[in-house]
């Protein structure tokens, strides 16, 4: 298997069920493109210890860590300084980050508050921030980026451009108007026939009716096709129809 | 401090970015409104070391959890297994189960891959699926359930009355026209006069223009109150003008 990413999503406002998380599904597409698919996503509320926990659990076990959230001016926007704790580094003004926020600010209306957003961990690498100015950061495998979605989407940019491409993960879905279990059975033949591809099933509403989508992904383009056959012999077989089948070679 | 709750979705369809989790929203919102609040949710693939791992550190950890997803019956569905796994004990057909599944398919519909429905951990007790019958299930503190969201939805009714209610929270986000930074060191003074009410700022984007929201989240009407009361005067101290307050007791 190539190398993989996760996520940590910093945020109280997620938790509430104040604001709907749009971070995870644009990361885990971007990603999925791009070869290094998410493998694990944590959400933890604005609390030190547990930002620190999720970010050294998962740096230790994956090879890329994206947070989104807490790096605003504001006193529970902590995300920085606890970066710091988890690497055991020191935490302090930025030099460089200071000067862009100069730059887009200007000198009278860089206040004390957006100051703060130039203070980071020791040895951090800048991430632009082309929609607002403030810009996200690395340290070794985590990337450090701001949670409004338009912001963070013009992060990601610049972070995906700072890792290497892997295999990309091709997908196909097919719709049917059958129910998930009559081609359940089916399906774990045609699972077990192909280990390079990860076969999902997921069953929907639509109209009143329960049909079913069977997602094939995969790095490789000839096994998909081959599965994909064995998927539409299986569907014609118990007597359905299909739907819709979308083919997908994610763009980065 | 009261009960926390915590969830695992178990997906690879959330983690590819295919599908757009719903469900944290919705149950977090339901449990701020019981007093029982979501403080943490992981995603994790549907691999059984990954879905044994997160639910065996959450129900250690927090009060409740919740899983959603995996409980269908096709091959990818190991949710059910993985709790038995957990918890160290037997997996096999319930009896109360697959009375419901017979009940709802009727003995010519009800198929091998429907009957795995009925497949669970010992000592699980049911929780009844009033939208497409096959029932998702609690053993100790974890509450198993659908990923469909309209499935979901339905199961967690009976859940939250399976969970005594603690102190509701409530929230007032004022949204006001002034750039976050403006209010940063402001609201920090305000978050420390008040232990018991949670602040939270959360920039957006309206119309080209940076807005801020605040948010007052607590269990004592008194003191949110008061809180707002500071924020208020905080806003307009600093030349802001108010967009909009909503003051919500979530009905539970």
């Amino acid at each position: 298997m190539g190398q993989k990413s996760s996520l940590v999503i910093i945020g109280n406002e997620i938790l509430s069920g104040r604001t709907q998380d749009k971070n995870t599904s644009w990361i885990g597409d971007k990603m999925a493109a791009h070869g290094v698919p998410l493998a694990e996503v944590r959400v933890v509320p604005d609390i030190e210890e547990k930002i620190i926990e999720a970010v050294n659990a998962m740096r230790e076990e994956y090879d890329f860590v994206f947070t989104t959230g807490g790096i605003g001016p504001t006193h529970d926007d902590i995300t920085a300084a606890c970066i710091a704790k988890a690497f055991g580094v020191a935490f302090g003004r930025h030099d460089d980050a200071y000067q862009v926020l100069l730059e887009y600010y200007g000198p009278d209306e860089l206040t004390d508050a957006r100051a703060t957003m130039a203070d980071m961990p020791d040895g951090a690498t800048l991430i632009p921030n082309p929609v607002s100015g403030a810009p996200g950061f690395r340290v070794e495998n985590v990337f450090v980026m701001a949670g409004v979605p338009r912001i963070m989407q013009a992060m990601l940019e610049s972070v995906i451009a700072d890792i290497a491409p892997g295999k990309t993960i091709m997908s196909n879905t097919i719709t049917c108007n059958l129910q998930e279990s009559i081609v359940a059975e089916g399906l774990g033949q045609v699972q077990d026939k192909y280990e390079d591809v990860e076969i999902g099933s997921y069953p929907s509403f639509r109209g009143g009716q329960l049909n079913v989508s069977v997602v094939l992904r995969s790095t490789e383009d000839g096994s998909i096709k081959q599965a994909t056959k064995d998927v539409l012999a299986l569907i014609d077989d118990r007597g359905g129809e299909v739907l819709s089948e979308v083919y997908q070679v994610p763009l980065s």
